[in-house]
């Protein structure tokens, strides 16, 4: 682990990340194009300065809130969620009371075994009474073909709210499409989970998650003061920030 | 393949490289932080409009031109440019007629065993007569520590300019520490190699070197008129260009 065990360490937190997704790879949870999509997430973790900025905040709000609030909340994980912030997950869910539904874009037998075993054993560690769903599909979202529609009655197909971090542009789509609030977690304020989401939360997803956990449920912004495109807005202003006249500035 | 099969489809030469990248990994060419690397450029290439723009033509000629002035001009090559584009820098060490170093920060016999062996098959099938170094280091790079400081005193010492694609900026630091001109190919306008290297191309490695392969060479722009911080903020732009307003426009 190097420098990852050092939390004083300024790369701590992105050594970390790295470090839980080779452990994951090992067991077998990853997709082929995990790392790259790692990648690009730090990329953009990157210029956003490897911060929370204030309108995550807000939307981190607006988005626990819209979950305590549901009548059917789900969290939705697939395979570099779990091994990005697997417990953080759990205790989300925990904290909401509401189930965690493995559901990957590349399902194979292997992948949801790896990931259901994984999750179950962090469940039995952290002593949480969490229902971890996703073994026993029973249900399809519509629009989506093959095995990546596979979801579960009682979890995403009920689900009036549901929590997606990391999500394909195509499942975000369908679940949008389903009438349901679909809170995305995406570093990147222009891809297509960003925009087409209900509540987007351009945020690392542990960094996230944290923040979330830390909230006290009595004062949370509520879903009338969230502006979804200001939102993206404000996080590639963000960005833009850091680049305008850097060099130029320099010159002078 | 899939895609990449297909160079008419718009994602065609993303979808190559990423095929290139799993054929390296299965032959052992890449270190472990291959993948997440390739991801970081692959979001800087998006943000670029995945174009190559037209600051960074300009230092691609002035880079072309410096290494064919050069008395000793040397190509340094790792993993990632080996997988993503060992044939077109074998053809540019052809064009300009120079050797070609392999010279990894992850140092290992198998590693560079892999890629020598692959460069060599390149060589073969391309039928091009390049020195191919970085079998016998005999030298060191002053100032690094360890197997990654290891060079050929006839390739990489005595250079008087060297492209490095895709470099560490502790190497990259190194090199222009020794007075050598040092070319650097960088998706990442803010990267420490990008900003501390003499001549700096903002562009995907391969369409880089497709476009440095196509140039004539009587009719190069050359190093007077490079400005490496206006290249720099170029990019910048470019980036900046496509997210200022995006989505406040939407909402009016």
């Amino acid at each position: 682990m190097d420098h990852a065990a050092d939390p004083s360490h300024p790369r701590y937190r992105s050594l970390l990340m790295r470090h839980r997704l080779e452990v994951a790879a090992k067991k077998g949870m990853l997709a082929d194009s995990a790392m790259i999509a790692h990648g690009r997430g730090e990329a953009y973790d990157y210029l956003l300065g490897e911060t929370t900025i204030p309108s995550a905040d807000v939307a981190a709000q607006v988005a626990l809130k819209a979950l305590m609030q549901a009548e059917h909340p789900v969290l939705s994980v697939n395979g570099n969620v779990v091994a990005l912030a697997g417990d953080e997950m759990l205790k989300l869910a925990d904290k909401i009371g509401c189930p965690l539904e493995v559901n990957i874009f590349y399902r194979t037998p292997e992948r949801m075994d790896a990931l259901l075993t994984d999750l179950n054993e962090r469940k039995e560690q952290l002593g949480l009474d969490v229902d971890i769903l996703g073994a026993n599909p029973d249900a399809v979202i519509p629009g989506l073909k093959g095995p990546r529609a596979k979801c579960e009655a009682k979890g995403i197909l009920q689900a009036d709210a549901i929590l997606v971090p990391l999500e394909d542009g195509d499942r975000c789509e369908a679940l949008v499409a389903m009438g349901k609030t679909v809170i995305v977690i995406d570093l990147n304020p222009l891809s297509r989970s960003s925009q087409r989401g209900s509540i987007t939360i351009v945020d690392e997803l542990s960094r996230c998650l944290e923040n979330m956990l830390k909230m006290e449920t009595e004062a949370l912004t509520s879903l009338d003061s969230y502006d979804h495109m200001q939102t993206l807005q404000d996080a590639l202003n963000a960005i833009v920030g850091g680049m305008q006249n850097k060099f130029s500035e320099a010159k002078e």
